[in-house]
């Protein structure tokens, strides 16, 4: 299931969406807060880990959604529009939570427009990239991946500074992870975030965040 | 305590912050995510309750925080930059949760960036700004009041479609709650999320947040 409205920028899908059927399924001049690629687990995977790639903050453009707490009780977090925020919103802590506080029912993501878009590769790390503006960076053995939409002029600037080539069709990295997508540094792929290795490897858990998700 | 990074675009201040000082420890060109009024219990008020007269989602813009929980433990949540966010993240809870989650410590803002503010003041309700881009946006008894920021035309063509005149200094609403701000449709000032009125009343608690609130 896959829901968009155009009008007000966001798209409801559920978590087993692919993240290139959503791509393929928005309208011109709208994106998602993905690059073109898909990863393991479709949606629901890539907001459990918390994103992939994003050089901006993931969590603000996870407007909603329902989940299923390890209790079995489900869960309502989040809303569309600033009028159904309401607070007591439990939506970024399972953003990036790695499955702790159970699996989504469905999500919700902002949608932003852009005239334009544009995907480069070049050889080297993202060390290389450091002041880069694009808004997807990812490193993929020695080979250093920018997306980037937006105005025209914004989108030229940015990889014009990128340097590289474009990079022709979209990404499959799903075969990179038999064992899932965990983190760790010695796996095929890094963004700004993790270095992420096949594995169900996670971030060490704080104690106080185990007592949240026990608790729910 | 105010601590501001212009180049990072984040202020770090402690709860006891008077949101009008804020605003005068800002360099020209950077805004935070509030009006220029002020409100009772200073930025840690604000927070708790979720914000002010904000027409984006609030939310994403408290970057961090550091807050003592009802069970008297001490969370780190959040962080500064991509490179911080690892998950488990309460931030986001902790906004909006009228004390629920315990009481801030320090907090984190994001600033954005602007070359001109505005702020005009005219007769009317929120009903009538439904399509305004105005960032802020409030209702004090008959008057409506916008304040956006921005570059220079889309300031001035945000107020051109609002209206009104400039509304000269600054506002204090803090006498108008003499026992606290709190939610309720009777009182003097609302915005889109909620009317506010003296007192303590907070938006009711689902059962999932009070055992998350009760488990930290």
């Amino acid at each position: 299931m896959i829901e968009i409205s155009a009008s007000d920028q966001y798209l409801t899908a559920s978590p087993d969406s692919l993240l290139l059927d959503i791509y393929d399924a928005l309208p011109a001049g709208l994106y998602p807060p993905f690059p073109p690629v898909e990863l393991p687990g479709g949606l629901g995977g890539l907001v459990s880990r918390g994103g992939f790639a994003q050089t901006f903050f993931f969590g603000a453009e996870v407007l909603g959604l329902t989940f299923v707490a390890p209790s079995g009780r489900r869960v309502v977090a989040g809303g569309r529009t600033v009028k159904n925020v309401q607070g007591y919103d439990l939506t970024r802590p399972f953003v990036g939570s790695f499955g702790a506080l159970g699996y989504a029912e469905t999500v919700t993501l902002r949608l932003r427009p852009g005239l334009a878009s544009a995907h480069h590769s070049r050889p080297g790390t993202l060390e290389d990239a450091i002041g880069s503006r694009a808004r997807f960076l990812w490193q993929d053995g020695e080979t250093l991946h920018a997306y980037h939409f937006g105005h025209v002029r914004d989108v030229e600037s940015v990889m014009a500074e990128f340097g590289g080539t474009v990079h022709e069709g979209t990404l499959d990295y799903r075969s990179m992870f038999p064992g899932g997508m965990g983190v760790g540094q010695g796996g095929p792929l890094r963004d700004r975030r993790f270095g992420w290795q096949s594995g169900s490897a996670v971030p060490e858990m704080p104690a106080f965040f185990a007592r949240v998700a026990a608790s729910i």
